[in-house]
């Protein structure tokens, strides 16, 4: 992620939301019904998750159609409906795999809209043998769009023991390897016009099961996600407007939050949910705005030398990125957070005062935009 | 560095190569009593090394003029010119900071020669306080080149104790940080034809100091390096070309080697010398044959896809990139590497049997070229 125009706010404290425990009735209860069972060999398999998961880092296979849900069927069998605990496991995670997979749909629906009827996002859906999977969606080479990614995925793997200490600061033993579940949705979107900002967002739910050589320690889970504006030139009115979500709708906007899990499951679900779904309105009224702005070659260059640093934060220091190629997932769908051109000058120094300058510094010195 | 086109080759035994006693004799002396004292202040600090590399991992000053070294004063006094030893310390280093800025030179006097008399390389000299620095010089957007990259560095900095374990396989003992002096030369030639390949060469020295903390661990030193061809369109006659200097000078192409330190290091320092004069005549003959080849957008658009990938290993998995970025370098010679311009489409697949499918079909499955 870029620290370009992003907030970093680290405290979920921040963001008074109304709590949401509606939520948690009869949605899960519908979805588990509808379950398609994907793996009818694995069906009552006793095997523990803890070896299962060995198998789950296994070579992703293409699927034909979107299955309902890329859960694992005992993850996926929902909270009693007449439980009215908000914090049943494999209810949060089928929750909040509907919700990314939701989000993923509005998004790519809206970014089709502005690119014109053209063109359309190219969709690959794949899964791995022990559970999980994912869709890919990428729009490349559009009227309005460079390269637009738009990624949902479940992934069940198993957890170096170092990952996990740095996740969860309270295990002070040693754990072995521990299992893990993980969903998510991502997104980078990367118009062509040089006056129209980069969008990064992505929201995503963690789990790791207890570790069964550490007596006593706990079972985790925690909330992280984010979205951030990266533009090559600054129009302080996107900026606010992109911030001013955080009037009506607080915390939705420059944001970036992890290991959340000190307050109810339900209500941070909904907090992630409200996140997704402020992605549309923050974003695409900017787009409208700059998409058609005339640029010279000037500015097409400056904004590819700023694609060329945003492939350089993603590729070095990107938490999803590293992540994601370390644990063996699915590389183009990794990459397709990259633009589709970039470009590197050697020690590249825009001319103090100007446009390209006040972007540089606006990186360097972050602001209080509204 | 891409595995496309290179044998690795891990193993000194596999390269024959004359003793060179002969080097260690008077140019030494010669080189030191030339010397010329940068830092006056710390000419007599009597500061032990671990103390002093706390401070050389500042941030790097400019210069306006090339010094006749980069080494600390105490690292550059030679050896005596009576001894025969040719494990001096300080020779060794003071010799190979000499071999490798004579490399830089006649290496970028061959690519300006290339480029045809318009086009000029830029040079920044720049400087550590404690000591250290380096000649970063850029040649971009030429006639030929789109992005050449030469620099020569010599960095004294503190290693963290799991890079020290990683390297030295014999410490079992937990150390401290362990200060390290490290030279090397670095470089990635970029042309702008896609038929003419993009060429990397690195050669390096490394010492550790003896860990104060663990009595009896000894003072670490190895040499590494290598050369890689890495075409977007393969002529098999350039890769028989550039491997074929194996046949008169056995191990010179398609090379790379690591932890080099089992051999005298006079022999090593000769070897080490013998791989970057052999950068020329490898490499330069098939630029001249492909450069004016004609192209198409098609051709154009594969050698930036490549590039992309290029990209990505250098950020992700180049263990001189990632140890320089990790060890606070200078972030513009680090990335002087990448090309000027790259592309990513997503999941790009070249029809099988086509020009591009055959280059990544070699880069997937190594071959023999000789």
């Amino acid at each position: 992620m870029s620290p370009a125009a992003s907030a970093i706010v680290s405290s979920f404290t921040l963001f008074p939301i109304k709590s949401s425990s509606s939520i948690t009735s009869t949605k899960t209860k519908s979805l588990s019904n509808k379950t398609f069972l994907r793996f009818p060999s694995l069906s009552f398999n006793k095997t523990p998750n803890h070896i299962r998961s060995a198998v789950s880092i296994e070579k992703e296979t293409p699927e034909t159609e979107r299955p309902h849900t890329f859960l694992r069927e005992s993850d996926d069998d929902g909270a009693p409906s007449s439980s009215s605990s908000s914090s049943s496991s494999s209810s949060v995670r089928s929750r909040f795999e509907k919700m990314i997979r939701e989000a993923q749909d509005s998004v790519c629906e809206a970014i089709e809209g502005v690119d014109g009827g053209g063109a359309k996002f190219k969709e690959d859906v794949w899964s791995r043998p022990g559970g999980g999977g994912g869709i890919s969606r990428v729009l490349q080479d559009g009227a309005v769009w460079e390269k637009a990614g738009v990624n949902v995925s479940v992934v069940y793997g198993v957890m170096p023991p170092e990952a996990y200490r740095a996740a969860t600061a309270s295990a002070q033993q040693k754990p072995g390897p521990v299992p893990f579940f993980a969903a998510g949705i991502s997104s980078v979107l990367h118009p062509k016009n040089p006056f129209a900002p980069t969008l990064h967002f992505n929201y995503r739910y963690f789990e790791t099961d207890a570790p069964k050589d550490v007596p006593g320690a706990p079972r985790q889970w925690w909330f992280g996600g984010g979205t951030d504006l990266t533009p090559a030139y600054i129009f302080e009115e996107d900026v606010k407007h992109f911030h001013s979500h955080r009037g009506e709708r607080r915390g939705l906007g420059g944001i970036f939050f992890d290991d959340l899990n000190d307050y109810d499951q339900g209500m941070l679900l909904s907090f992630a949910t409200e996140c997704a779904n402020s992605v549309v309105p923050a974003y695409i009224p900017i787009i409208e705005k700059r998409k058609d702005i005339p640029f010279t070659d000037q500015h097409k260059a400056w904004q590819q030398v700023r694609r060329g640093r945003y492939v350089e934060f993603n590729l070095v220091y990107d938490r999803g990125t590293t992540f994601g190629l370390k644990t063996g997932g699915r590389i183009e769908s990794i990459l397709v957070s990259l633009p589709l051109t970039a470009r590197w000058e050697y020690d590249h120094k825009p001319e103090e005062g100007s446009e390209e300058w006040k972007l540089l510094d606006a990186c360097i010195n972050p602001k209080e935009w509204i």
